[in-house]
């Protein structure tokens, strides 16, 4: 009989199936762990410069992400408040908290994929 | 009624769910796309230099690839045989070819995944 994959791995080392996913377009991706952490962090603190800074990422980089973003949505997830490019705030659209709650979702599928995945390497 | 994700996204963008897998154990990736790709240039060239070359990489680099995949398995995917580094050719063990099978099953599945996963979008 034919070796399979579970007999070909090492014992013992924890190997499991891994993975990431994002959505993309034809001009490329646009929403991934990076931006949703933006957007998480974005809804806790108000502020894309404070949750830019909190990822260690500049604020050009940020908008950068939510621009793509925006661009691919049919209404704005992010909407900068009036009061200066760093001063003014930002507000979340309720897209963007559906997009919050979609990417939970969609992580939580990949997460039942993978660890089925990962059974057929011990099992 | 709350928006789903396809009211959220603009329509006719062609958007779709898409991610990359790979076999991880506790020090870290030894099994993905790249160097699935390795094992199959090197059944076809028999070679190892030839493969690399041909995947633009060093030579030292597609060896640290398969040192760390042969480190993970019960027996070595790619063994070297003798003429010198460079000169020698490299065997593929059977092992090899059921990597590349499986990861093939793999990809399979992943695919049907996010088929479905892309579907929700405009559905």
């Amino acid at each position: 009989m034919a070796k399979s994959i579970k007999d070909i791995l090492k014992k013992n080392l924890g190997t499991k199936v891994n993975g990431s996913l994002w959505l993309e377009s034809a001009d490329g991706r646009f929403l991934g762990p990076g931006p949703i952490e933006l957007l998480e962090r974005i809804a806790e603190t108000g502020s894309i410069s404070a949750a830019a800074k909190e990822m260690k990422m500049s604020y050009k980089k940020a908008w950068e992400l939510i621009n793509n973003l925006n661009a691919h949505l049919a209404t704005p997830a992010v909407i900068p408040q009036a009061g200066g490019e760093k001063g003014g705030g930002s507000v979340l659209t309720p897209e963007a908290m559906e997009l919050i709650s979609y990417h939970r979702e969609l992580r939580k599928s990949f997460t039942a994929f993978l660890e089925n995945e990962s059974k057929k390497l011990t099992l």
